[in-house]
């Protein structure tokens, strides 16, 4: 087992919990949010950038990298680590999720048939192919094949694709071989409470060193995520960490971990940077809105991140306005920070058996002006 | 008198010279060559990158940055130098030839009257006019408001602009009320001898800290370039540095300094780095060509910049394919890295007094495999 997981403590009052993932890159303080890396590349930023946020962990893409520019590549060049010039840990997802999301594909208990985008040519992604890929692509943590459906998804179907998640897991267990390489099955069920703790109690049985929570975040909202986490995490190992797939916003993350969640990803930090948002202590802050034409601030006064310690609001706004790179480069920069900061203010607070004042007071700040203008500052 | 110059010898056997500008923010060694920074960035830079090149001198540009953000606000922020967050020196090019590129712009003996892009309202640049931008911008050097013809221009306009290029260098020079800011004058009179000859004897007279010579990288071609400059450079005092404008490749660039040009400045390396070319020892190289989707080796195997050291061509292949900025950020931060080096070994070279046998040498191994297959690599 080359992925351990020290469970350090549970908040007094919530199910929030501290830990430590131990990988052979160096350990990841839990709770984490990794940045997203599809192609290799945390668009818009260096990987020493990256590092420089804080963030210590990062989410590849299988599906992405197998198109282009295809494991075989970065498997000469020694891995994932070494083709992006990242040497700390990374996950590579399955492909599972986005190959679900393609117009013509076909499911069958082999896999999933589709027509790739480079050449038109029919391709099936199987459990065993996946796994393939990802041993190849080299990275620490790898995602079973799993099947994802939308939201919402009548029951039958529902239970159909999470009872083959739980055979396809198991076929992936089977398949792998990379003894450097830990292998983590995804939860699905969609939002039914007695499939979800099903696919939980199977997927828990199975020896893994951590599993991972999938469907979510698909358009179901916070408050029905947060329902079925209720149904799911309850049934998994406390022992094991739970990585949710996909998560989020601010606030989302606040619930997940509150609900008992170690590890998640997502793009928005490094999505919505490239369209000039900027997240901060106080709301998120739309940079190209007029009135920040002559702002001298920082984008977040709070903050120490490069981009807030060199800049202005007035300077980021004529880079957006003048459709210069560096300001995507800067605004991804500040995100990034704000998230790790985030997550380290939240693993400070359990520490401190307080998580859930933190969660408030920090909600309360963050919204206190899209409440008041009913819009992003 | 801001500005300095030391000339500190010239090459035995060509006019090549090795000298140090002297600024408030720092000695610039010179041959040098300055990054482009149109609108207060290096495009797909952080400046501290800019810097790791070992640029510390940028050109930015008065008229864009007349158009956005105005140079109150700017000036707002303590000047161009705390704006863009770049504590080296800098210099602003006066507008004049973006005015004149304009499509319907009207010359007369006041200024150049065009309309707007933003709003369509007429306004009118002036000589006074660009030195008030200037001037609340803050470079430590800022250029005269010159006339600026295209290849080829008939005698008598080209006389008629040169002649007014140097009474508006005047007026420039009358109007410019800043102690801590070097006015250069421009040198114009498009391919005619003695046009330029007569425009480098009067703006010579004038009490500046240094020359500049325009119209020239518009089209004329590097043989009629060398030629106008033969006919230009005697006849400016050696004392004061001279800078050429908007020169160029790799080639153009150690032709003018064989002639006797101490600065100069170009988008060439970022712009050519932002559509995936990059300059190495031994010629361009088209990252995007099919021929590096496997190729392991950095992009220019003697070079010690950050991006040749850590990353292949196949990986920068993979972003210029998949789109990710982070190509056109590695690729810039290598063009910038070779031009500098370029520069330094121009000067040890001056400083031994073989200029003429590294110029043939770097043209020899850089024009090699061009000359081979007839287009770049």
């Amino acid at each position: 087992m080359t992925i351990g997981f020290r469970l350090l403590k549970t908040d007094r009052t919530t199910g929030a919990r501290l830990g430590v993932l131990e990988t052979p890159r160096g350990d990841v303080p839990t709770p984490v949010f990794m940045p997203v890396a599809t192609q290799a590349t945390v668009k818009a930023m260096e990987p020493e950038g990256v590092a420089g946020s804080g963030a210590r962990i990062l989410l590849a893409n299988a599906y992405h990298l197998h198109l282009h520019p295809g494991e075989d590549l970065v498997a000469a060049h020694g891995g994932l680590h070494s083709f992006m010039n990242w040497p700390h840990p990374i996950i590579t997802d399955s492909g599972g999720y986005q190959v679900f999301s393609l117009p013509e594909r076909e499911i069958s208990e082999e896999g999933v048939r589709f027509r790739q985008q480079k050449n038109g040519e029919p391709f099936t992604l199987t459990p065993e192919g996946s796994m393939a890929i990802q041993e190849k692509l080299g990275a620490d943590i790898v995602m079973a094949f799993d099947e994802c459906v939308p939201y919402p998804t009548p029951y039958p179907y529902a239970k159909e694709a999470m009872e083959r998640t739980v055979r396809w897991a198991k076929r992936c267990l089977a398949a792998h071989g990379r003894e450097d390489q830990a292998v983590f099955p995804i939860v699905q069920g969609s939002t039914y409470a007695d499939l979800r703790r099903g696919c939980a109690e199977e997927l828990a049985a199975l020896d893994t060193p951590g599993i991972a929570i999938g469907g979510l975040s698909v358009g179901e909202g916070l408050e029905v995520m947060t329902e079925v986490l209720g149904h799911t995490l309850p049934h998994l190992p406390p022992e094991k960490p739970r990585y949710l797939m996909g998560v989020g916003l601010p606030e989302d993350i606040l619930a997940c971990v509150e609900a008992g969640v170690d590890m998640s990803d997502c793009v928005i930090p490094t999505k919505y940077a490239r369209s000039g948002v900027f997240f901060t202590q106080v709301g998120r802050l739309r940079i190209t809105r007029r009135n920040y034409r002559k702002d001298r601030f920082p984008p977040d006064t709070n903050c120490r991140c490069p981009t807030c310690a060199h800049y202005s609001r007035a300077y980021l706004h004529h880079l957006f306005q003048s459709g210069e790179i560096l300001g995507q480069m800067l605004a991804t920069t500040h995100n990034l920070h704000f998230y790790q900061q985030l997550m380290a203010n939240i693993r400070e607070a359990i520490q401190q058996d307080r998580f859930a004042a933190f969660k408030k007071d920090f909600l309360s700040a963050y919204f206190r002006e899209e409440k008041k203008t009913g819009h992003v500052r």
